[in-house]
């Protein structure tokens, strides 16, 4: 780090360790200092999807570091990725609707941590890998919720504080993020997206679906391996 | 309860344990059935306050209860209430500017939670006692932070969902939210404010300094016991 460096903002970034957040990372690398939040709230596989948040922090030479656990995510309930008891869809893309792993209002449990955590390091933005194209359907993962966010930061916060929440694959498909995380030399081969297993990728849970059509699209093979 | 009661809306009250949380329980269960939301946010005395939770919960007969830990808020620290090298101030309300207690967004956490367990149980409200007057300057208690927050719900959860944020209390002072809470036969004896001690009040904090004076300028006596 040179001492330039020192002048550049500080972005917290949310990384789960799948896709979506990786490329997010690696675009705000491009401006900003980074820090790294990880949040676990209680869903199958996150042993796995905390590893690939190592990997990538590693990866990006990050020294600010957060991992946090909210798992009382669990006892509210409500999701397939969350209670177990729920299946998780395969073999099928989402249709119509709120899918059934939609985790109540999760994005703004991530998003208060992550301000919480900016306020106290100084940090200019927060950087959030949702999209609102080829995704799930989520509602919190739509621009008019970051914006409407990014209003409660203004007046939740100190009057010093100026933070925002940066979406910026918020309108790419995944094919759109794979080429911009190819682009930008980000870690594709250190993330995870299986819902299902935490070994080697189902190919065949909503997340994997998504994420190796998207790879499809962009004409680039997955360097992660799957379930034959 | 009988039949009518099911067709009362239900409310998800945010009951700290604190003189502000009981008596914006006790302005809902005039309208509402009642769901209990307590959350422990690794502040000084929160084994007292959960206490008191549980007390007032049995005082209004809830069975809706749930009780979550936030800990994490003491790994990103910036607070006398969640990191314990910083001295809670003593014998001077705060003045001008922010005070040292105050938590990062706290309220964001603890309404995220609210929302998620709201969207599960099909709760109309949330009510929360913040109070923006004779408070202590937290931004995140203000009327305009509530309604900025609102948005954020309306964005972000299912489109069936509807739910609104309400703060009764927002508008008065402690001596009012006494006179209220007297008036609605709330069980003032069974909470707890002090942020220093948990047997008996220290009479010190600023916690302590606002209820005593919020006591005095209602005329009531307060009938928890204090240090002398």
């Amino acid at each position: 780090m040179n001492s330039s460096d020192y002048k550049r903002p500080l972005a917290v970034c949310l990384v789960s360790g799948g896709l979506d957040s990786c490329v997010a990372a690696a675009i705000a690398s491009e401006q900003c200092r980074l820090a790294f939040l990880h949040v676990n709230y209680g869903q199958r596989t996150e042993k796995r999807e905390e590893k690939a948040f190592k990997k990538i922090a590693e990866f990006y030479d990050v020294t600010h570091l957060l991992n946090v656990s909210i798992e009382y995510l669990r006892k509210i309930g409500g999701s397939a990725l969350t209670d177990h008891s729920i299946d998780v869809p395969k073999e099928a893309l989402s249709g119509q609707g709120i899918p059934i792993t939609y985790v109540p209002f999760r994005n703004t449990h991530l998003l208060a941590i992550a301000v919480s955590w900016g306020e106290v390091l100084g940090a200019r933005y927060i950087y959030i890998g949702a999209t609102e194209v080829d995704s799930s359907g989520y509602p919190d993962c739509r621009e008019s919720y970051f914006k409407a966010f990014n209003k409660v930061i203004d007046e939740g916060t100190r009057p010093e504080t100026k933070m925002e929440v940066v979406a910026p694959l918020v309108h790419m498909n995944k094919a759109e993020v794979v080429r911009t995380g190819v682009r930008l030399g980000a870690p594709l081969h250190l993330t995870w997206s299986c819902y299902e297993n935490e070994d080697v990728a189902c190919g065949k849970c909503d997340s994997c679906l998504l994420r190796l059509k998207g790879f499809r699209e962009a004409g680039v093979v997955d360097p992660i391996p799957y379930a034959s």
